[in-house]
């Protein structure tokens, strides 16, 4: 291209900006790669150094109206200094003091919480007290009125997933405030949504129909504990029943479809016998793990993280990940897959 | 019409004849009525009169290949001499002596077990072993082989649903030997089939998406106990669980769909409390009934009929039921509401 | 078995009968066999021979409210006289005299009539006159209030197909007078119903969602003979668009589902070339063909019958059917498919 | 708060960033707003500013591999620069001079063409040749291979739609190059694929399914056209037609389901009479809209907008339009609606 080219390229570019427009051809490679390439990027955070910052934000930050909840979210490294697990996910950990309420709202994300240790919170939904405790996994589906409180003199701590990032960038955020107090200060052991859904095989006649979302408030540990446990043993016994050898694994899903508990969110538990290696996986979409229990190793795209129990790990798009157990490891995992299957551009490779 | 009219006429209507055909203005109202007229009639049968039956078939009839199974159906007595309890469901006792063997065999037709009384038999349902106690409901998709053998020194006896009247008149019967003994004699209280699918809200990562019909072979009495006391104990509370004032219902379900456990045959429990009237409802479709436990008054199509344990009701197309509880009345029900669903043919109408 | 045993049994059989009571190992293998094993047989109607008797009914029979419609339905010779095609399919030729009226009425049967031959007459359809052509499939789908009236001074005769058995079965037919005149008496070429929806890939923004039949009222010849001629022209220029080798075929679709135009009936149109022999085929459920131009062989269950225009052809479930095409062959066919698509029972054969 | 505390905030805040956290309390007004507060803004680019710079654009930069297509995007001014029309919609203004080739490729991006003046150039997509002509709606369905090439010596000018900003925000993209030249070079004047697909009602017996995305490569203007007049004249003649007064609209559909014609996009072509004016209406999600012929206003969140043929004004999330026809005024509509739907996150208001 000569001088006198250059010249007039320059002055086309210059026009487009006045015009508010773009070329492709400078950008295609950019815009729309060859296979996915992240922003967001591989990273771990552990749960010793966490917890230790929650309870210093217990001690200096109140929780309430306005603030909403003291939430701490998981920032990727490679999004910029966005509070974003990943561009879709968003993961935080949650700490509630003694006796301390955060108080209701609603809102068109869809949340959940999984607890890997503690009790004494209640988060009451729609106006339905469900207990959290070790290996809850418990749902605030888009639009439910939720806030939580603690009924003891013990701290309490737990992990929000929520669809936050995706919300926020396709513009689809409604909210609206609650009551400041719970609307029902009850203490159960067991929810309302529990006792008329969590039924194996069962569902109500008084609420048929295809739903949004599972009604189901809380999943409990005693349950996916056996549901995993009954895997290995059919393993041990010659049967077809875990997802490869020494790897059991559950999805967590709505009753009244048989898909995802909510429809941005997939949740699963994968529990792994000692000495067990994955096969390497990929796919699209991002996904979240926490150790529940156990020690092993993620191989995330190539790179050697050891992990142990509470700490997370984020894995993005496309990225490879195996897993090693050194140890019996359990692992509560979240992703954004049901975005992708609905929009048909799912895709997964395995080793 | 003239004598030469009504001559020529009848002329017309043998020709007719002789080329097969015939005219719709004779018979229209009978085709075609208002609403339905079901051939089939209320009915109830007397379970003191069906056991004593079934017992004398045991040292009468052998079980085995050929005969296949010593199942004794319900004869709607409108239904022209043919075994069915309407035109679409077959509903059978089937009867098991001590140490006998019903030989597997498979078929199209889609059935289940349900147990009013007694245990001791295990169905094998493609390899797996199921056991059978009673208030159990137990599956037999389409085309999955099954046999049944008595464990022990004493007859079981329980009843049959299938879609036997459907599928024959709609000629789509598939039929298929296996072996004389079942291919699994191993007696474990729960299938393997529960030890993967029975979680409540839980399904493993093994046994992705949508199946025509309930992975589930059993469905245990004390899930579905419970989950009707704690309707009733919801209502108790003053929270919307039950169908209606002092009426309790599940139905059984797909946990890959939350539809029905089969495709033409819905399952449901009802729990009345002593002194509940339910009120009059109507429905395209036919249901079969039997008494679990309690005694009451099933009014049908205006004609009251008393009931007790084991005794078994049949409601045709579009009759009307009323339900009323002297006691606490647990009721089994099967419908072929499914059928209706899916062609969009289905109607209800309540008091 | 001795003579003892033997009385035994028969007192035993005897007091089942008394109770309303059948064995199922006495007649397992007619209620479930290996196989379909329909009573309906092949069978073929000459229009030569239905078209003349028609008209003498025409002659001899008012058409008007109590008889409804001037209709004369294929009789199977396997199902003992009941005016059935098959078990689930009405088949019949419908005559209107010149200026005749066939009252308006609806009905939970699903309807369409099929022209071989004729014009002048319209089908209103909910107040939606609907002129009738050769070659044209118009839709009267169950509930919607339906005459027919003939504007001219010649009679016309077309097909009816409905699902009168099967609902008759089933035991779930609404069946509602209206006018004895037709609500509309316009003549347009085209119904408002094709001017709202029979454009390629296009729906009204005033019509969304999905609805249980197509909105289409009538479909008509020019496009039917367009697409069939498209797919033989690509087959020419060497691209897949045919079933096999010399066979194009079209399925009526509904629009808002692109499924089958209605819950119970499927309707295609197949156009052979001169020479072709299709393979033969079997599947589970029935179909009614009729001729719409050229010549032909089918072999149903091994038997040749040769047919010509306007004549019909029953194929019973599981019956084997080949065709061979001396001069090119277009063909209606209407089956039952549909509903052993829902309810999971579908199977098919092909050499 | 005191100094102390206020500097163990800092301090916390601090430790925050260093281990990749950030508090949700100091920013959850802006990531969860009551309503939609989309970056993006209302905003119209006239095509007498467009197409010359286009022109500019085919003088000074060549087509071909790399650059892959001379496509300049809308750059709406409140996304920062990006080439993104809305935050999932890609807009853009292709221009191929004579006898150009923009090179075969195909990505997991979803594509159409609309095309407001110009013929000319065909696009291969599969290998299929499809003319494009003044208001003709083309597909490139995710994964598809498609090139263009102009065959003329005048150069040609249209608009593409995709999912780009979709696609890349959620790390979704694959890509692939095809041949420099385009696969077929014949100039039909209608695809193959409309051959098989673009029959109302029909579908060919060789595409039978569901499938994710439309067949029909080509939505023709001809059955467009026809479609909203046939609305207006039924609308004359006192039917309901209309969405609303005076407004024709038809949604371009996949004929395999009745739904979208891609999973992220929603294509639309709306009439209006002159002197019409719209509701208000908002809605979740955003769109572009282009004036295809006639002159209007656009109300856009209060502001109005002439627009003319040609025009391109992009609509926000939740922001409000109202359209007001000067003459005979239509619109090509497309948007990212079936993502909210998939979702269960659309909401709409209308005045």
């Amino acid at each position: 291209m000569n001088p006198t080219e250059e010249a007039a390229l320059q002055r086309l570019y210059a026009d487009f900006d006045a015009e508010h427009l773009l070329p492709l051809w400078t950008q295609v490679g950019d815009l729309m790669p060859a296979h996915p390439r992240p922003q967001a990027r591989p990273h771990v955070w552990e749960w010793k150094r966490l917890y230790p910052l929650a309870r210093r934000a217990g001690d200096l930050v109140p929780v309430g109206r306005g603030g909403e909840r003291r939430a701490i979210a998981l920032a990727n490294p490679g999004l910029e200094g966005r509070p974003y697990a990943t561009p879709t996910l968003w993961a935080a950990i949650q700490y509630l003091g003694p006796r301390e309420v955060a108080p209701e709202h609603r809102h068109t994300q869809n949340a959940f919480r999984f607890v890997v240790e503690g009790e004494g919170v209640w988060t009451v939904v729609d106006g339905d007290p469900v207990a959290m405790r070790r290996g809850d996994f418990l749902l605030t589906p888009g639009w439910h009125f939720h806030g939580h409180h603690n009924t003891t003199d013990t701290p309490m701590a737990w992990i929000d997933g929520l669809d936050i990032p995706f919300v926020h960038y396709t513009d689809s955020s409604f909210f609206e405030f609650g009551p400041e107090q719970v609307t029902d200060t009850g203490t159960p052991s067991v929810s309302r949504s529990e006792r008329l859904w969590a039924h194996p095989g069962l569902r109500p006649l008084s609420g048929l129909g295809a739903r949004a979302h599972s009604p189901i408030a809380a999943y409990r540990w005693e349950h996916t504990d056996r549901a995993l446990d009954e895997q290995l043993a059919l393993e041990d016994e010659g049967h077809a029943a875990t997802v490869e050898p020494g790897h059991a694994a559950v999805r967590y899903t709505n009753p009244t479809t048989g898909g995802d508990v909510m429809p941005t969110i997939r949740a699963e538990f994968h529990r792994l016998r000692p000495g067990t290696r994955t096969r390497t996986r990929r796919e699209v979409g991002s996904s979240v793990y926490q150790v529940f229990d156990g020690d092993g190793v993620f191989t995330l795209d190539g790179v050697e993280r050891r992990l142990t129990r509470g700490d997370l790990a984020v894995v993005p798009s496309w990225s490879t990940l195996t897993v090693q157990a050194d140890s019996r490891f359990d692992l509560f995992r979240f992703s954004d897959t049901p975005i992708f299957e609905a929009l048909h551009q799912f895709k997964e490779e395995t080793e």
